[in-house]
């Protein structure tokens, strides 16, 4: 099973893609960042950060896609321009079919660390460890993207408690 | 000039193409809705979204397109998917090569009524008026779809005073 996990951001958007084998540690095949420029248009950024998540899929053929919640941000407006790269990194998924999970910040924290309030260090630590990497992925948004998809390869085996995709729109 | 103008949803996505010529009063091609269902996964639905964008572009080939600007729902999370949707909305547009202009709800209700406290009955009596209709467009999001549109055309020829593509994600 190959994951393909998502921390979405206008700017720069983290990502993993890590394959999970039954009784093997999880592997991680890629990680990286789509970076859009912040002079370009809103909807220019949207096409790079579609275009980037889209090139990925190809490159991997992904089973799945695990992609970070939306986070209130204190700035209302930076949450609603996150949730349109949110939308183009959701759809380039639909249009490839993925099983698209959606997990709270802190449930990746809790499957990573252990504790929902891990700190960036204790993340990026972890994911180095599970992943016997000899250092962590940098930026912090590529650690946070392979989190994302070890939380999907670490609970594809257990019935799933946490959001299914969509449940976005109609969770209260 | 044509120009497709929208009023982002995630249940209904109104739409209104309008073709403006010079020294000719604007006329309607096409209005309507993107429906979807409450039931689909939000990556789904954004999929609908982004492909009935598409479709309308494809078939009436605008140069333009104008599009609702972020209104802020008392309710947060769904201002937030809003965001999503208006993200393949945006996204579709630029994939077209088309310029982008977004517009707050109160500059389209200033350009079509004159006031942008204007009522929805009082846009849709308006629009139906300088389109020279018979009856206002139904529902009434296809009628704002229809006013982002004209908004877009009737300001076409003067100096931009109002929001540049991309401007959603650097004004204050």
């Amino acid at each position: 099973m190959i994951v393909l996990g998502i921390d979405p951001g206008t700017a720069l958007t983290g990502y993993g893609v890590v394959k999970g084998e039954p009784s093997m540690p999880p592997r991680l095949l890629e990680c990286g960042v789509i970076r859009t420029r912040p002079r370009d248009s809103l909807a220019s950024r949207l096409k790079e950060i579609h275009d980037g998540v889209r090139e990925l899929i190809q490159r991997h053929k992904p089973d799945a896609m695990a992609i970070e919640d939306v986070f209130y941000a204190r700035n209302v407006r930076t949450t609603i321009v996150l949730g349109h790269a949110r939308g183009v990194i959701l759809l380039a998924g639909a249009e490839a079919h993925l099983d698209i999970r959606e997990f709270p910040p802190a449930e990746i924290k809790k499957a990573v660390v252990g504790t929902g309030a891990a700190t960036k260090e204790q993340m990026q630590f972890m994911v180095a460890r599970l992943l016997r990497l000899k250092t962590a992925p940098e930026p912090s948004d590529a650690a946070d993207g392979v989190a994302a998809a070890l939380t999907y390869v670490m609970s594809a085996g257990i019935p799933r408690i946490s959001a299914d995709a969509g449940s976005i729109s109609f969770r209260r």
